[in-house]
């Protein structure tokens, strides 16, 4: 047979020829697509050869960052576009205190009545800091608001402050102090190695952290310092003591029980609520411990590998910069690996919104109700001891409400879990009702209460006794004069480049 | 090059003739995959071709079909083996009421106070209606508890009856007359068509149920069936009027709302509540309508898909007939699709689970106690107009705990759906208490109410006045005595052939 073969290519030879340029055409591709990779690669090293500047030290000028790796600068700067809601969703508005002012209420007494409006790009991360009434205007109001710890997450500036000023003394200073200092948003230095480009963490809060639960952060893998990096101020934290220590709760775990231990041991209160007295913690963003406990972690996933999904340009594939909600990109996020249609997986996002959203709204409404009875039943004279069991109950309902609203994309990350913690609120909220209404009852008031009209965020705020017009003039006031300066003192010292 | 090459083979016969013997092996392996199919079909051809026995008309006695189909009808009797639980789970026991005796008191009035058990086999089916306290004991009890609607889900002898006796006259009888006639348990007519093996629906609710929303069932595509056919039985239904017509309460949707509302528009209730005189709806095994709503069902899969995976014996691929949890069978159903380990799936439901618990157990806690001091409002004179807020949400409670705990699954076929109907369920509970809190206090008891001992299934059944001496010792005589002659007058009329 096999003679056969090779009788007949010396018979015909042009079978011969046919199967030889085969072969070579063959041949050819499989020389085109080396040369493909030896491009790639030799484009990654010249990447690395051909910085434009020198990096040295911690670096905060996001600016000259870019002048070496254009195409994650240009994606960065791309957060500027915060153009993406959940159209789905009312509950993404600018205004969430406008949209719901039950939350008014519930933050009484602290500076979120204020102001709460909805997470911006990292870009904005210095402007936004700036702007909102949680600041207050400094210089013109009766006292500062807030402390330095207040600017930790908001720049790679706070990196190279605390290297200068040393950790402790970077948090326990004013937070106007800093003002022409930290100018740069959130940026390269805050997640990157200047020398290597690897992932580092920045933050001491983290590595504390890990250290007090005995682990070294230095050991984590590949894979989980793209999230960690993230988890540097993507999480719940407070501050500690009167040196406004930054602090994660994390030393009994990272379940919302699990804080909850740590912060009623150590008795930590974050505001004692204006209306009800009840003692209150704020959650801050716990993003990635609600994370940790989904699906998504549960099969090894990061935070990059949604969030900063891979991107090819070219010779090179780089990590998307343009930090986002991956509906904003199914094709490379979901669909690399659910082969279900954009519009099918965002729908199911959506629903798993939807129904968290249907908790939220009861526990919201419920949770606000039980400051104003809490607050009725001291004005008609409850004692502390008649207090006690409720304003134990509201601590931890609004603990829970928090916990499931502030984390971004709580009802993604665990879906399972935050119906869990957003029904544990609800029954507490409701529980705290039963107790002050037997006070109530108790102290003589039979009748069924009319709650104050808080129907809108004015009406919810003018109840509290928020001066708005004074907050905003100041702020506004603030803004035209002592924002500039700070800024025209960052350029002059080149701290800030534009 | 090709010159070349035909010369070396010139040259070195060896090299043509192990080519030669390479080409050679190939084909022959080729020829037995060929052989392997034909004998595949062939054999698939012979089970049709070689029927043991012809069956004819609705035939309910499995055990012929077993002839026939020999694998499916010995996998169909493993479900005997109702051995596998969830070892995770504490709620999971043989007897339901002794681990949670709050259920007897959400069940006060309803024969399910008397005696609930965790579901087993199909096998089971008729054995377990004729043995549990709920059906009691015709004859001996002072009334019938149960109408012959109850058969419907037993038993292939049922399609055989409607065909006889027409369906509302199947419906409009007396449980007890029909103990001779229904003795095959769940088996192979149920879902089967005898001529072509199709899965054919075999119970009218479904087929009326659909019809009223507009679609004809035999429309259903194949991959549809394969649910459809569970969807006879394991769905919510009622047994409407006084004919006891077995219907599905879908006419505006299959979600727990929108089957509530059918209720509340034909005022259906299943039972007035003993002690708090709420009117109760009674939520059967909304399996199907939940697993419409979870991820599985999303993405296209059937019932049978994880209940009944496909199994290979030599050369024949079929249906695992032997229904049960996949977490039994994890390498063959979860494993098809999820590339975690056996011990992660498992791990997964787990947690499901146990986070659907947590509020399962405050849910029942709480619904318990509602009925409670429900009763007590009404003991010290309270009015019904006093009384209507809070029986309305005990109503809308009960209906959202049953249904997520009456389907069986319910934590894992849709885990966000259950957790919301869970944490709604809990808001109406303790939304009823403290409308039932202001009733009491209005009529004058401020003091701490306090509870009936129902820490046990005795003390909870006696407290409700069950006589379970009584009903016990009746159903033991009936089980003795009437039983017998209805097994015996079957096999004489060859109903039943062992």
């Amino acid at each position: 047979m096999m003679k056969k073969l090779i009788d007949t290519i010396q018979k015909k030879p042009l079978y011969g020829w046919l199967l030889f340029g085969a072969i070579s055409i063959g041949i050819f591709i499989l020389g085109l697509l080396a040369a493909s990779i030896t491009e790639r690669r030799a484009e990654i090293v010249s990447v690395f050869n051909n910085k434009k500047v020198e990096i040295i030290g911690i670096e905060s000028r996001n600016e000259l960052w870019g002048k070496n790796y254009p195409r994650e600068y240009e994606t960065w700067k791309q957060t500027e576009e915060s153009d993406f809601r959940s159209k789905h969703l009312g509950n993404a508005p600018e205004d969430v205190l406008e949209a719901r002012p039950n939350m008014v209420i519930l933050w009484a007494g602290y500076a979120f009545s204020r102001d709460y409006s909805a997470p911006r790009g990292h870009w904005y991360a210095v402007n936004d800091v700036r702007n909102t009434l949680r600041t207050g205007a400094p210089g013109l109001d009766e006292k500062e608001l807030q402390p330095s710890t207040c600017w930790t997450c908001k720049s790679p500036d706070v990196p190279r402050l605390m290297q200068e000023k040393g950790i402790e003394a970077f948090y326990h200073d004013k937070w106007s102090n800093f003002g022409s200092e930290i100018v740069n948003p959130i940026g390269c230095a805050d997640c990157h190695d200047p020398k290597t480009m690897n992932l580092t963490i920045t933050r001491p809060a983290l590595i504390e952290a890990f250290a007090r639960q005995g682990k070294d952060i230095k050991n984590a893998k590949a894979q989980e310092m793209r999230s960690l990096v993230c988890a540097q101020c993507h999480v719940e934290y407070y501050f500690k003591g009167d040196g406004k220590y930054l602090t994660f709760p994390w030393d009994s775990g990272t379940s919302i029980e699990a804080m909850e231990t740590y912060y009623d041991n150590v008795q930590h209160v974050d505001f004692v609520h204006q209306l009800s007295k009840a003692p209150i913690l704020k959650a801050q963003h716990p993003d990635y411990e609600l994370f940790l406990i989904g699906p998504h972690a549960k099969r090894g996933l990061a935070c990059a590998d949604c969030h900063m999904p891979y991107k090819t340009e070219g010779g090179i594939k780089y990590s998307d910069h343009h930090i986002m909600s991956p509906l904003k990109n199914v094709s490379n996020t979901c669909q690399t690996c659910h082969h279900d249609s954009e519009e099918q997986l965002k729908q199911y996002v959506y629903e798993y919104q939807d129904k968290a959203l249907e908790i939220r709204n009861r526990l919201e409404t419920e949770l606000a109700k039980t400051h104003l009875m809490a607050e009725q039943a001291w004005k008609v004279g409850a004692s502390e001891t008649q207090m006690k069991t409720a304003l134990n109950l509201i601590r931890q309902s609004q603990w829970r409400w928090d916990f499931a609203v502030a984390s971004h994309g709580a009802s993604f990350h665990a879906p399972v879990e935050t119906q869990r913690i957003l029904a544990h609120g609800l029954d507490r909220a409701l529980t705290a009702q039963l107790e002050l209404q037997k006070v109530l009852f108790r102290l003589g008031h039979t009748e069924d209460m009319t709650f104050a009209d808080i129907s809108t965020k004015d009406k919810a705020q003018a109840y509290i006794g928020l001066k708005m017009d004074e907050l905003r003039n100041n702020k506004s006031e603030f803004l035209k004069t002592t924002v500039p300066t700070w800024i025209q003192s960052a350029r002059d010292n080149k701290r800030l480049l534009q």
